[in-house]
């Protein structure tokens, strides 16, 4: 806050789709609330007094709605943006809070910059902060502590358990004329698969808020292709699982990604798969702090373009070979700092604490085929890259 | 838009958690986007190129962000927001949008206010416009037509289902010693009926984003009180059963709760219970379209306090009686329009199209108990009020 000139900062909004709130109220259930630290002081949470429970368990100071009249205030105010700002305004002067306040937490765009407006204008001592690039808060969540990174193993855990059934699961079906058959005779579907999936997620306690990807064949060639239900699941082509899951109802996030053939993998595939893989050990092996995560982007980049496969970097635009960014860290958002971006802007330097996905692919929707393998590193307190995913990375599943 | 004075709006943000921006976007499976709208013409949306498939399945027309370079742009703009006010300027130009625009979807609040001020700055010609009260989309949101209706009707089914699992569940524990025991003779537990419940939801292709209720004796008592996972089932103690379900992913809410005692219920939960389930049923039998929601939330105060409770009608910011609102719209968020707020300046009128719960509850954690029936009412095309919620009201499980 002293770095960015701050003297209190406001996060807020509804909790659920939210992490930077999640973050300030120590991941207390509340359905909405608001945490303010004054530079220097410890924070404060205000929620509704139906809420008080769950704001209580956060370990914060706790104010409740109430205690501001704010029924009343709600019921003399002209609109809601009226009762909102008079709100602020008894909580500001509460808790002493003025000078140069930054505001975060998700809302409406639109009403927040009404709200910010209004703010500024209405009440005295107080003038709005905003942020050009990464936000304080995105900078405080991406060094994760030794708690938040055990969380994230321990997600990661049973994310990998899950993809252990999974492969079972598939292994359980026998193969009829080149694809897998149920016990009636007919034919495993991708959209089978994916409700099995969202049983293991359900006994392992863990959620996907962006949802599952388990694409065969073509669709694996378009890295955010979900799938398509019908599709049945034919031995000898590529198939794409990545899920990034989350402890359920809200909190710390894995993702992880393993490409598979069912019974064999042609050649060519074979080929991709053993470069996807090399590529994925060069960068697990070179991960320490201090350096640029542009270098780790430029360094994929360079290895695909020396095997004869187009680049983001060497061809910005492509849609066939390495045709995404490298990682993104992960926490209490399944993307969140560090990126590891080629711009010149991105001076991200990796840092004890940084936690983060590996996850080179090469992609061609054309010939059918993609492949993906992503694991998630964490930069611990001496500087080292550990790697948190504890599954093989092998291509043929025997049927 | 005509009515609020708008050229065109915008709407944008990550899809996860952000309803506004997945009803502007027909439920398009992107990680993020962005839909235009100039008045009187078809919605553009915008997505990133590996986005490309799951924005096509929108309906609508499609723009990649490469296509105005937008890596060219990131990779020369001195920071993030100038190459996001750089990529508004080549969208804006793009689709010839100029005027009075409105700003909507969610975002980092502050980072909004930056961004909506220095488009209102930087590009010529845009008037950037903010709502003071619901906004645009809200109550575009507001109304569910048939197809809509139909969507939220198949998740009540799905989740009334659920609630019927859960009893089955219960009702296969024998009773020892006054608490529901396991096979293996250990006390069933609130934390593993969650677990339970979780299973549940898998296999009916539900989430919960803001989290399961189902809590017992004082926690009951606290209407937002998750449960204590170490209590026990113990017999004759009220137990609140309150989710609020969604389509796997992203899509629909329905919103449920059932309050339940094991065994028997003592002569004063009865009571109460009858007293809320009066008022359940007086309400159902008078929602109707043309009628204030204030109304309904008087109406509920009244029968309460004639019988003897106190409530937020009466008594602002009590902890006992009926300390909550009636009732709040579902659709793509488990709370949104109409609230039945008792504020005079709440003039929402019931409309043909509007689905809401109907959820008065007694509450007491001193005494132990807290006690709530929620059903789903939606207004259909011709005004009449049908209730989706199609599971029975009977406070005691026989075990």
């Amino acid at each position: 806050m002293a770095e960015r000139g701050l003297d209190a900062i406001v996060v807020s909004g509804k909790m659920n789709g939210n992490p930077a709130l999640y973050y300030a109220a120590n991941g207390a259930r509340l359905i909405s609330g608001w945490v303010v630290k004054k530079r220097g002081e410890e924070r404060v949470l205000m929620s509704s007094a139906i809420d008080r429970e769950e704001a209580a368990a956060s370990g914060l100071r706790v104010v409740t709605l109430d205690q501001y009249d704010y029924e009343t205030v709600v019921r003399q105010a002209p609109d809601r943006l009226a009762a909102e700002v008079e709100l602020y305004r008894r909580l500001f002067a509460d808790l002493g809070v003025s000078g140069k306040v930054g505001f975060y937490g998700m809302g409406d765009q639109g009403r927040a910059w009404t709200l910010l407006n209004a703010l500024a204008g209405e009440i005295d001592g107080i003038e709005v902060c905003g942020e050009r690039d990464t936000t304080l808060i995105d900078v405080a969540r991406a060094t994760k502590d030794a708690e938040e990174a055990a969380r994230i193993r321990e997600v990661g855990r049973r994310t990998a358990a899950i993809m252990g059934q999974t492969v079972e699961f598939l292994q359980s079906h026998r193969a009829v004329d080149g694809v897998l058959v149920q016990a009636d005779g007919t034919p495993l579907t991708i959209g089978r698969v994916h409700r099995q999936i969202g049983l293991f997620l359900a006994e392992q306690g863990l959620d996907v808020p962006e949802g599952v990807i388990f694409a065969i064949g073509r669709d694996a060639g378009v890295p955010h292709n979900k799938g398509t239900s019908t599709d049945v699941l034919a031995l000898g082509k590529t198939i794409i699982f990545d899920f990034g899951t989350r402890e359920v109802g809200g909190g710390y996030y894995f993702d992880m990604t393993r490409t598979f053939c069912l019974g064999y993998a042609p050649p060519e595939i074979e080929k991709i798969y053993r470069d996807v893989r090399d590529c994925v050990e060069m960068l697990t092996g070179a991960y320490g702090a201090g350096i640029d995560t542009r270098t780790y982007m430029q360094m994929a980049c360079d290895l695909f373009e020396s095997r004869g496969y187009p680049t983001i970097g060497g061809t910005p635009g492509t849609r066939t070979g390495f045709v995404h960014g490298l990682g993104h860290g992960i926490g209490l958002a399944v993307h969140e700092e560090p990126f590891f971006s080629l711009s010149p802007v991105n001076l991200t330097v990796l840092q004890p604490g940084h936690v983060f996905t590996c996850e080179p692919g090469l992609y061609d929707p054309g010939r059918g085929y993609g492949v993906r393998i992503e694991d998630v590193v964490w930069i611990d307190q001496d500087g080292v890259a550990q790697d948190l995913t504890d599954f093989p990375k092998e291509l043929v599943i025997p049927v």
